[in-house]
């Protein structure tokens, strides 16, 4: 363990994926925490660390998202999550775009500021129950009905798992999108390298000692690392035993859940 | 216009492409003719050329589907028709695949005597408002969970024009779970080689006495200029101006629509 750990010397910075790591998403009361996670939270604040949230999730406003996290009982506040909804408010802003939203009911406040009439572009989120075929159409339309076609996706997830089981995320519908159209979305959740910076910067930790710990093997660790930070991939969430022999993408280390990755960054400290 | 015309020399045998080049299909009565098909079609069968009708539409049964044509006034006949379901059925039989279907309700009969339970396939057809979240969650959770999916697409088109506008296809959902799966699905319908060769070895007419009409320029004319075969553009159906720019496919010739296209083959009979 000690050789496995190098990873775990520098680190001052810790950027935690949500959904898959602090817990699993979907049921009654929308999520069950990952055992131990609750406690690997409070452990990472009390050590001293910096620590940012840094999530995909689209399917609600950030208030609602940790107001969800708090009453399964976990220690985060708003202003320590990064989330593509703002992301995607400021690409909107500085281009001068109007957005046509195909995203979750509980996520249309956060563009309560965008204009959204005439519409010059697409946004899509993970909308799930609104992946109807009429919703997917009218989207289509907005977009084979521009001479550019512009679409903004805030992720590129391929899925995810809930309590029942695992869901098609906001990825697949993108790609559906872009071989409709023949465009090319542009993504500004993780993987996107301006995510993760954003994310770094709102820490104030340079890339070289922060850790990114995620269930995503390609938009956690994939992502995190070509932005020249380390990254470690839970065995919770989404993950499947076939990720550890990716093509691509290697992390710095397996952990079983976030509660074993505490436990080795805390003894380097 | 003789000279452009030098593809209509040697046709023995004409393919028509049937929603789009027929007619537009949705609304009411289930879809109007394109002004001249049905004459078009009446003419092409008097002058003694071979026909075969080569359709992706994926919404009905061959019965159901000429039936709804013939009601709005074409001549043709189950028989005259190559579809994607009976040739993706062969596939089905040939391999003892079991497939978890994800098509229209109104297709279903097609695969009457294909064993369906505990499923080992998924094949994707037009499936239009089956299309639902909960649907497409379904069938990637068959192929996710098997070891090397596979996935049967009945068709790879991007969209297609109804009355009321044009409509997401079978390829943009195909392409939703290719990417969610890591997949690669094998397609039965046009441009499928496989799928043209049927055709004309049904129609008992060499590639290069043939000339397929169709407003697909990927799907129709690409897909039977590969095997050999001329093929024209028709201006109706989801034909658009950008389509005469296509960066790999240029058809032997565009017409207006079908009467046309027969107007000038009958001149070089």
């Amino acid at each position: 363990r000690e050789m496995a750990a190098a990873w775990a010397r520098a680190v001052r910075g810790v950027l935690l994926d949500v959904s898959g790591v602090l817990y699993d998403s979907g049921g009654e009361g929308g999520g069950v925490p990952i055992p131990g996670s609750v406690e690997a939270v409070r452990r990472i604040k009390a050590s001293g660390l910096k620590l940012r949230f840094c999530t995909n999730e689209t399917q609600a406003t950030r208030e609602k998202f940790v107001k969800k996290l708090q009453g399964v009982g976990f220690d985060i506040s708003v202003a320590e999550v990064t989330a593509p909804a703002p992301a995607a408010c400021r690409i909107l802003k500085e281009r001068s775009l109007r957005p046509h939203l195909l995203v979750h009911d509980d996520l249309v406040p956060e563009f309560a500021e965008i204009d959204k009439t005439n519409p010059n572009c697409v946004v899509i989120g993970d909308a799930a129950e609104n992946f109807t075929y009429a919703n997917l159409n009218e989207a289509f339309r907005v977009l084979i009905g521009m001479e550019k076609p512009v679409l903004i996706s805030l992720g590129r997830g391929r899925y995810y798992k809930e309590t029942d089981g695992l869901k098609l995320d906001v990825g697949a519908y993108m790609k559906a999108l872009e071989y409709a159209c023949d465009v090319q979305a542009e993504v500004v959740g993780k993987p996107a390298k301006m995510f993760f910076e954003s994310a770094l910067a709102e820490m104030g930790v340079p890339a070289q000692q922060a850790l990114m710990i995620g269930d995503d093997i390609v938009n956690d660790v994939g992502g995190a690392q070509r932005c020249g930070m380390r990254a470690l991939q839970v065995r919770t969430g989404k993950y499947r035993p076939c990720d550890e022999n990716h093509p691509h993408v290697k992390p710095d280390a397996y952990v079983n859940n976030l509660a074993e990755a505490v436990d080795i960054i805390l003894q380097h400290l």
